[in-house]
Parts: structure tokens; C-alpha cells; sequence
């Protein structure tokens, strides 16, 4: 795709990101390893290329969801990068995480039995991390399976990493941080009076690291969304612009009328590129150094948005609209969607065409 | 990827598409030719698969809305195959459509200039169509363009199509609909009776193929949602099967608690894969043989619902939880998450494994 036929541009600052990382290593100190979480090919921006401006930065710790894009990862990160999997050895993969000399964060017995049983078979120690259940009840070992763990040590594990997550670090005030604090620190306890080896702690994403409380940081932070402050822009081009007469009525189910004469103008991108059709009718743009509200349903792959009032040479001047960036703040745009700025991200669509900074 | 390295798998039925698309060429009749709606990557199904699924199935008229999906088509689409770009000829991208025969949908008094100019650049006659707003006010000509272009008829250019779309073909009963027809049959008759050359008409999509009227059919149609009724399912591997106590919480926010013992499966999807996070504590998927509801917020990577009363060892025997498909239908699905099967369809991540059936 050139810039000529793409419909919208995602503009990703290299730099940015590489500094966002720095302040959060910054704000949790030097008995803390900051690391980056790049899953989902990193929130939709583009792994490969934020790992390697990480890894030029300090960053030496990496996290993804598969062993997919671990692997994606280690094209572009030297052997001295960690590069951890969160969801752990699934059946069958066990091989590649030795091919690309990745960790696996094991969160169920099975997982644990599985790494373990293939050291054995290779006769040597795997690298390995654990993830600990304190609360968000989704992955991580329970109480019980951690007490397995201290009594049937895996012998062909070396576990130099336990993580675990916290549910509500949003909110610096929930009581629920402090049950997890605790939990997690007990069940670090009982597994280093069982592991042979010592191992490092991380309890903290973004929102940990914001805790005020140091006790949070651990030794490893995990931020993921934090990276990307002011770092990400999105500008789709004008189709079309066109008047309209009073009455006339804009988009699918015709939800918008005016009612005077007006001026419309047509983005080149729709739900179709993850923009959210929730942003019918209540999103905005940033046009010609003015903000132009969406009118009318967003369609797959078009957006209308209201541009009477504003200057028409202006307009015609004006190939693109800001669709989230410097006007548009993403966190605002994310609101008025109903959802968050990450899960805005990564829906991002294949046909923007990408232009990553440095 | 693999399948084992895979979270999840998507599975598209290129029989039933086929299927599904000559079940439009029926209901329409033999008169009106049903071309296919391939945009967006084929709503993120596949487009280069799909597409040459139709034509093996009789389909010669395929649409996209940019320039670079129509090229990849035209790399699976004989020259028989005739593309239409939707978003017509964008700035400098006029060379492109000529490299790869494809024929611009053209909606601005600009892209006429431009399309022409290189016809008479290159001194020989262009294939074109023409989209006329007959009331989205999104895309397409207004009345006085379409006057403009009867009087100052383009030289280079053989218009063989002109299109419109229909705004409100989803309820039969809008007055809309008659509007919109009468204004495009208007704007036709001025254009018929200016052009040189005759024309096929077309105004419906999916649903003006439903309206029992067929005047609405015109000489083709364009169906698009219609080609994917029951043929697409989306599978996700559980990744940890856990019990859980009262009062334990579950999730972000940890806006689930429980009342009682419970038990919890954790799925291989999350909103980073297009699962809308609008789903937290109200969808639902389909577990073992029983239905089982998500609990908790969508996490990027991992959703949770509540598998409490499934019989554990049937649990321990099925890898899989389908997300939609045939006990979890589309629809029904992207109702409760506040959308349209097309938006759930269009944010499909890259990172499922995909199975086509033939």
C-alpha cells in the first residue's frame, strides 16, 4: 500500500514511546527493572519496530500474550533480551520456546508439568517464570497449586521470575490493591523457602506504577499502555465535501437532518478500520483548525462529519482530519465510545498506512 | 502460526458463501446480476479466498473500497472478473487502476477530471461507473454534479455502471426507500440521456435485496453481509480452568463477585483480538455442551465466564469454547455487545489461527 492509495495515516513517534518507557523506569527507580508489554503486536502499533527502539533504550525485558509473537520479537532482540510469554507453554509448543529461546509465564499445573517434563527429557534447566493468582481470577496459580509447587519442586525448572496482576490499580484508594499486595507477598514467601533458586517479583502494569506506595514495584514493572502518551496519531483523508439543503438527512437509518443549509465532509475510514460506530452521531474530528462533529452513522468504511461554518478554501487546503492525536486526545475519544483507549488501539486496522518516527 | 501456537480459531465456510451468494442471484432473478461486496478484506474474512470461491460459483462483479484490496482480488480474479473501487480514484493513483483493469466508482466532480484527463492523456476510452447520492449525503454526485456532467459530458470515459445506496433498505416500511428509488430513476433518465454509451444501474445492497419490491433491483446488486449467513464460527482454546470461593472477584474493576463456590474458565480471546469489551458481565459463549456466561470485564488477551454446574470432566475433555457460530449466533451476539454483525465481523484480529472449508 503507498500513501497515495491508503485512506488513512497512523502516525507512531519512536522517540516518544522510547522516552514514555524511560519516565516509567524513572518514576519506579533503580531497584526496579522497567519492561515493555508488547502483546497483541503491540496494542496494534507495531511490535517488531517498538521493541527494537525499547531494547536501543535500556529496555532488556519484553512480554507477549503468544509464543507467535515472541517470536516476531526475537527477529529483532539480541539474546541479551528476555522475552516472556504470559499465556504460557499451550500443548505442542513447547519446542519453540527453546528454537527462540523465549519464557514461558506458566500459570496451571499442566503447564508447569509440561516445561518441566521436556528438561527432563532434554536433561537441562528451562528457564521459567510463574504467575500467581492474587485476585483477578482469570490466569495464575491458586493457592493450592502453589503449595503443590513448594512440595513437588520441578526439578528441571529454573523459576527466576513470579508475577502476578492487579485488578483495580486504577484506583490507588480500592482496598483491593493492599489484599493483593499481601497475597502476593505470602505466596512469594512460601515458594522461596521452596525454590533453589531466587527469583524476582513483578506485581505492577501501567497502573501499578502509578501506586504512590513503592512496595508495588517489586523488582520487574510491566507497563504496556503507558508507552504510549501522546505517541500515536491518526489522520484520514477528505473524500468529499458536499452542501446539503434543510431536511436533508445524513447515513444509514438517516439519523441526522438538518436543519438549515450545511456542509459535509467525507473521511476516508469507518468501523471497517476500528473506528467505533459508537461514535455515531457524538464523536468529533479535528478539520481545518476546527473541531467538526460526526453526523450521522459511521459506515464500514466512511465517516461524515459537520463542517458547515468552517472556511471552505480552508477546507479544500485541508487533505486530512485528525481522527485522534494532538485535538482528539485518544483517552477523550476512547470516552465517548464507551470503552478505553487500549481496546481503540488495538482494533486499529491493516489498511492505515503506517508512518513510525524515530 | 500454528494451530498449537494459535489462541483461537476462526472458521470461514467458502461452500456456504457460495451458497449463500446464489441464494441472491435467486432471489433476485435472472434480469439483475448479483456482484459481491468484498471490502475491508472481505469484512476480515479473506478477500483473495472468498473472492475466488464466487467466481468458481458464477460471480463476475466484485467491489472493494480501495485500490489495494481491488489489486489483491485482481491476483486471484481473471480478467472476466470485473473490480470496482467504491472510494474511486484517490490523488495519483490513477495508474493503478489501468495496471490492474480496474474500474473506479466515481464520486466527485474531481475524480471525473482526473479519471478523464488520463483517458485523454493516454488517448483511449477508460472504464467507469458513477456513484449519485440519492439521500446517505455520504458518497456520490448531487444533482448539480450529475447536471454538470450532462452537460459537459466526459470523452474518455465509458460510464457502464451507475450506483447509488440505499440509507434505510433495512426496514421496508421507510418512506425513504421510495424517495431515494424515484431519485435515482431521475438522475439516471438526465444521465441516459446524455451519455453516449448505455449503462447498468444499481442501487441495492444486502438489504434492498430483501425489500419484495424489485424495482429496487435494477441491473445488479450488491450484496455483502448476505454472502456470510452461518459461515463463519470462531472457536477459543481455555487456557486454565479454576475454582473459585464467596466473595471471591473476578477481573478488572473486579466487577464480578461471587455469591457461592464456583468455577471459572479462562478463554484464549480478549477485546485485542475484536471480542468487544462491551461483552464484561453480559455475553456469552458456548462451553461443553452448555451455554456459560462471561463474568467479569474482557481483558486484551483473556476473557473469564462462569462454567459452575458443567460437569468437570467433560470440561477437562473440550479444549475449545465457541464465541460465535452455531449456538452463539452473530447477531445475537453483536446485539448484546451494543453493535452489528458487520463491526464485530470487520475488528476479527490477524492473530487467529483460520480454517476455510471448501
Amino acid at each position: 500500500m503507498t500513501p497515495e492509495q491508503a485512506g488513512a495515516f497512523l502516525t507512531v513517534d519512536l522517540k516518544k514511546i522510547a522516552d514514555n518507557w524511560q519516565a516509567v523506569q524513572k518514576r519506579v527507580g533503580d531497584k526496579t527493572q522497567a519492561a515493555a508489554v508488547l502483546k497483541t503486536d503491540a496494542y496494534g502499533l507495531g511490535a517488531q519496530k517498538i521493541a527494537a527502539a525499547l531494547y536501543h533504550a535500556g529496555c532488556r525485558a519484553f512480554f507477549t500474550a503468544y509464543v507467535f509473537e515472541a517470536a516476531a520479537l526475537r527477529q529483532v532482540l539480541p539474546e541479551d533480551a528476555q522475552i516472556y510469554v504470559l499465556h504460557g507453554v499451550l500443548p505442542h509448543t513447547e519446542l519453540d520456546f527453546l528454537k527462540y529461546n523465549l519464557i514461558p509465564v506458566l500459570s496451571t499445573p499442566r503447564q508447569i508439568t509440561a516445561w518441566n517434563h521436556l528438561g527432563h527429557k532434554e536433561n537441562r534447566i528451562l528457564p521459567a517464570a510463574l504467575h500467581v493468582d492474587t485476585g483477578m481470577t482469570r490466569l495464575g496459580l491458586t493457592e493450592t497449586d502453589v503449595n503443590a509447587v513448594c512440595t513437588n519442586v520441578p526439578a528441571y525448572l529454573n523459576i527466576s521470575l513470579v508475577v502476578s496482576h492487579l485488578a483495580c490499580a486504577d484506583d490507588a484508594q480500592n482496598p483491593k490493591n493492599a489484599e493483593q499486595l499481601k497475597r502476593f507477598d505470602d505466596l512469594c514467601t512460601r515458594l522461596r523457602a521452596a525454590l533453589p533458586d531466587p527469583f524476582k517479583e513483578s506485581l505492577s502494569a501501567t497502573d501499578g506504577t502509578h501506586l504512590t506506595n513503592p512496595q508495588y514495584y517489586k523488582d520487574l514493572v510491566r507497563p504496556g499502555i503507558a508507552l504510549y502518551d501522546n505517541a500515536v496519531s491518526l489522520e484520514a483523508k477528505v473524500l468529499q465535501i458536499q452542501d446539503a439543503m434543510p431536511d436533508q438527512t445524513v447515513g444509514y437509518g438517516a439519523t441526522h437532518t438538518f436543519d438549515k443549509n450545511a456542509r459535509v465532509a467525507t473521511l476516508a475510514i469507518g468501523y471497517g478500520d476500528g473506528y467505533p460506530r459508537t461514535l455515531s452521531d457524538r464523536g468529533y474530528v479535528w478539520l481545518a483548525g476546527k473541531k467538526a462533529p460526526i453526523i450521522g452513522r459511521i459506515s464500514m468504511d466512511l465517516t461524515t462529519v459537520d463542517v458547515t461554518g468552517i472556511d471552505l478554501k480552508e477546507l479544500l487546503n485541508t487533505p486530512t482530519a485528525e481522527i485522534f492525536g494532538q485535538h482528539c486526545p485518544i483517552k477523550e475519544i476512547a470516552k465517548l465510545a464507551g470503552t478505553i483507549d487500549y481496546e481503540l488501539l488495538t482494533n486499529l486496522s491493516k489498511r492505515f498506512y503506517r508512518i513510525y518516527m524515530d
